[in-house]
């Protein structure tokens, strides 16, 4: 069967959010081993989802491995290019549904033992520490932002070509580091496809006393990264980078 | 003498196993430096177990360094050849009992003062978090399959030839990954090699106040691995990934 | 527009203090979700950190990316070519101090609910565990000195030229190993930048129930990373590393 | 001024006891930042005390950076060529106790807060978790056995040559692994000089409240270090690893 950049956005997307969300299923539900494992859990489980991801999405045909709508937006704005956009973000946001749905399934047992409904929605979306609307707003344009000029200083023109492999690990990387810094305030979700498809599976699957999925939140971890993601490509192209 | 891929999977297999296993012994075991260490020391701990026990099979003479009956399996379905299975399952089955032995010599004056028959069992095989078998069963196929798509993608044609020696760090992150996100469930066994030889092994050995091997639960972390693993092996040759 | 030295400088120094102040932050301040972090997660967000911030200096127009005025004096001691001095100090006190300006406003929401003052001075700057002025200067010498020796080693001549991308990482690990080891005592700040601009960010913003500033702490910071980095530089130069 | 095979180990061992004793010392010491960090923080801080150690060793001379008696014995026995070993056993136990040294000098505001005299040591010297000399020895020795087949993986002739950097990150990786598997016993010395020339600063420098340097358990982290380097070189030499 062929390969292409759609089912490379798709499944590595899926992977990323599996892997992703798992690790904070595996902190935050009760019972699992990694139950309490702490920010330093989270971070690196986080991290090393996007490296996995992005091989994943590679080899199955996604080269550029954006896995991420935020990520898309800010390379077409970069490029002055958007004909990516439609189909990329089509298969990030399927591929994050399906991912928070295998979660779900994976950690099955793991709902009913757990009492608090905000600790089930923390497995599926973010949510702030401190609910402001404005600073949360920003919180999540500047991780995003941070995010965008790492990316681009990771695969910067003037650095040349990387060491195969080496690429996806600092990506990893570079949201390992975001996560520690600045996760602190909203939980660094820097992308449409991570918060919104995953807040859709919480609203839709069976969840044994889950509570609400916080819409009126929503916005924020779509609207911030987005603007972050646009003011990052929009760098990008001015500094030529 | 001569070194053989019979020779490294048996080699790579006891060094895996010796440090694999290790970890768990040095968090779960009493009056350990490492005794409480967290899941943080667990996933890392087996990590570069998996990085280290890649390095000595290479060293040995398996080049392709399975090291797990699980990748055997995925890599003959992937290439339709399966003269492979049988030594290389032999020698990491028989390496993995080594390496329990090893875990068990190396951690000796630990044995008596540790009181609960379930911690001793865990430096061995893994045990469910919640006993439910489809549930149990189902997140080793999924952890296998993330595993042998991992693997997939980290040494996939699309990306070429790696850097010398990122390749084994490359695998112990993804190691990382899993063990982070999805060892919250069963422990991430994902091969037969991994669980079922230390388990004869805990059987076996004089062990002070050592409970149940707990046979009820052994065939999960041995037919899980091996469907995910098949299925990983199909998708791959079904995508020439 | 141009990307430049001065402009890397600046941008990337900035990156660095919003993610390495930032990780303080995280950790110290109260009602985030990387509150009580612990020490590993303070020294893995350093690490990466600078990592990034390496990345993004390169990518501005910086390729030597110092980020630290101790950097700049120790290579233009190594050299014995000073004209750099000027303009990168500046463009680095420049851009940590917009880099805590940023931090201030990432975590505007959590300063109001952390009680203790001097949880809010650490966000910005580094203080003694144990006062006495001697031995932190002595600290900081050490420290920054291990940080120039071990930046030698890794861009030394004898080594030939580093594998792409790997060269910031391994800069990353060399600041993750300082802070696990040496940062026991002062907070590792070896760098002014990274001490002093945070501390003036921290006299002139309005932040709620701040306290001092410890003006009596900050020349500590300052010539303890400049004479470590003048030995540092001195032995480069002495031994033609 | 000339660098050397000696100034390189003497400058390269110096600085791998500065950051790996001084990982311990942040660690068990009270009042420092670290303290209490856990098992991962010593973990963390001795794998890349050794990269460290080694990028320094070279640059100032020492291509090979054993940094260690034992491996420096490994490699003789490997290649049956012993010219080496007095003038590198000299040059790294004077280094590691130098080290040591300034260890003290690093860490000395936080001798007198600190009670406990076990907690003074510890920072020097390693010292069994249960007092069983058979067992000890033997841990000694098989994780030195694993250090020198890490080594021989990670340098293996058929690896081909490593990318640049990359090799001395991956010693710390290796180092990183045993620790968090095989440290839970003896404290993995895996080297008299990174034992007993701290030991020998213990009892000579003027530390209050100290206690005994434990010389009944000195012979332990030398003896069993050099007979696993012993088994490991002739291992190499038997396979030509």
């Amino acid at each position: 069967m062929q390969t292409s950049p759609f089912l490379g956005e798709l499944i590595g997307t899926m992977v990323l959010i599996l892997l992703g969300n798992g690790v904070v299923a595996n902190v935050v539900l009760k019972q699992t081993k990694g139950t309490n494992g702490g920010w330093i859990v989270i971070t690196t489980g986080w991290a090393f989802a996007v490296t996995m991801g992005v091989f994943v999405a590679k080899a199955f045909g996604s080269l550029d491995a954006h896995l991420n709508p935020a990520v898309t937006v800010a390379f077409a704005v970069a490029t002055n290019e958007y004909s990516h956009i439609v189909p990329f973000i089509s298969a990030q946001m399927l591929g994050a549904f399906l991912g928070a749905v295998l979660v779900w399934l994976f950690y099955l047992p793991h709902w009913s033992v757990t009492a608090d409904p905000f600790d089930k929605l923390a497995v599926f979306s973010t949510g702030p520490a401190i609910r402001k609307p404005v600073s949360n707003l920003l919180s999540e344009l500047i991780c995003t932002l941070v995010l965008i000029l790492g990316l681009a200083g990771i695969s910067s023109k003037a650095l040349g070509v990387l060491a195969i492999g080496v690429g996806p690990y600092l990506v990893g990387v570079l949201v390992w580091s975001i996560g520690l810094s600045l996760g602190g305030t909203t939980g660094y979700a820097m992308s449409p496809a991570r918060d919104l498809s995953p807040r859709i599976a919480h609203a839709l699957l069976p969840i044994p006393g889950k509570g609400s999925s916080d819409w009126g939140y929503a916005w924020v971890p779509v609207v911030g990264p987005l603007l972050g993601a646009a003011l990052g490509g929009f760098l990008i192209r001015l500094f030529a980078l």
